[in-house]
């Protein structure tokens, strides 16, 4: 069977990192909700669910090399191509920080009042952070790619208020909860940050600049 | 001029990530140094430097670029180019990790003195990591790669331990300096991850295989 076209191998690479995008997005709701709800066995099946993201992963690449093997795609197509390289492997990472979600939540510990209401606003805010990324790679839409710096700046409002509450005397919780805290905002955290990169990383495939160097 | 060919791209593509591995081994160094000996100059410096290192994995991108657009490489040769377009972004975010090391040893707090030769050893691993990765990206040798896994496994067994100090009845030093703790004990560990991650791209790039898939 000869390969198919060009533009068909780069339709299909956007959809599979989409839903990779997508896929890890969805985990880390998951593990959000195995964290606030107490729910251990929820934590285990999002842990277990990992190894698909790296499945999935593992054919984006495949299809970026397919591209690259048939096609020689010059300017903006090998652009998207290599776009598609760098932004598999934070999608995958973005996995990983879902994992470890679950991971503490599968611990079963449970989260000390202070921090339940912003803990729960950081997951809301990653987890929307991830979806639109999905679009983004799907859409190859610049100025969506623009919204989400606004919500990253929101998260690291979040991750810095945090600490103010971690560092206050009046923390009451001691060194374990403390130490669960420290990690769990900082999955957050680096999960949003992932999520832009990808954005960025869509961005420089269409604009042939990196995010900064233009004004969108 | 004609573009040099691909088998002198390919060598300065690796001599180019090489040079990056290094520069960011050098970096966690200097940063491991001014956390020990409260060098909050020092610190300032290796923030100031991170510059230095995205403009080096841009480059090294730039390279990558142009052998898929001037060659149009394939097999190994195609195998080695997206390795090395994967490596570039471990590498960077292995400078960022550097950073961050360096944002803690600026702020000048100082470390308990029950987690400082942990800490020691955790940034001499992650170093020696760090210039393992350089050696086998130059080197392109995989049985050196293998020589990691042993390496990280250690830095593993130091991560566990420090929390086990953190979480003992008898810490002491209350919840901020095990904020500080925790996530400087998270940075090594990640950049010796990295590291590793960077050593199985080469080896996927000469074999054809992810480690683990071969038996190395």
């Amino acid at each position: 069977m000869p390969p198919a076209p060009l533009p068909t191998q780069l339709d299909q690479l956007c959809a599979q990192l989409g839903t990779l995008c997508d896929t890890v997005s969805t985990a880390l709701r998951r593990a959000s909700v195995a964290l606030l709800e107490n729910r251990e066995r929820l934590a285990t099946q999002v842990i277990c669910d990992y190894r698909g993201v790296q499945a999935m992963r593992a054919e984006a690449e495949e299809l970026a090399t397919d591209a690259l093997l048939f096609h020689q795609p010059v300017a903006g197509d090998l652009r998207a191509v290599i776009s598609s390289i760098r932004a598999a492997g934070d999608i995958e990472r973005m996995g990983v920080l879902a994992r470890h979600v679950a991971e503490v939540a599968a611990c079963g510990r449970g989260l000390p009042v202070e921090v339940r209401a912003d803990l729960e606003r950081m997951g809301r805010l990653a987890v929307g952070l991830g979806l639109k990324a999905a679009d983004v790679v799907r859409t190859r839409n610049v100025l969506l790619a623009a919204e989400l710096e606004a919500d990253d700046d929101a998260m690291d409002e979040l991750h810095r208020r945090m600490f103010s509450v971690l560092l206050a005397p009046g923390w009451s919780h001691g060194v374990p909860a403390a130490v669960d805290v420290t990690l769990l905002a900082r999955y957050y955290e680096r999960f949003a940050d992932h999520a832009v990169t990808v954005a960025h990383a869509i961005v420089y495939a269409v604009t042939g600049h990196e995010p900064g160097a233009i004004p969108i």
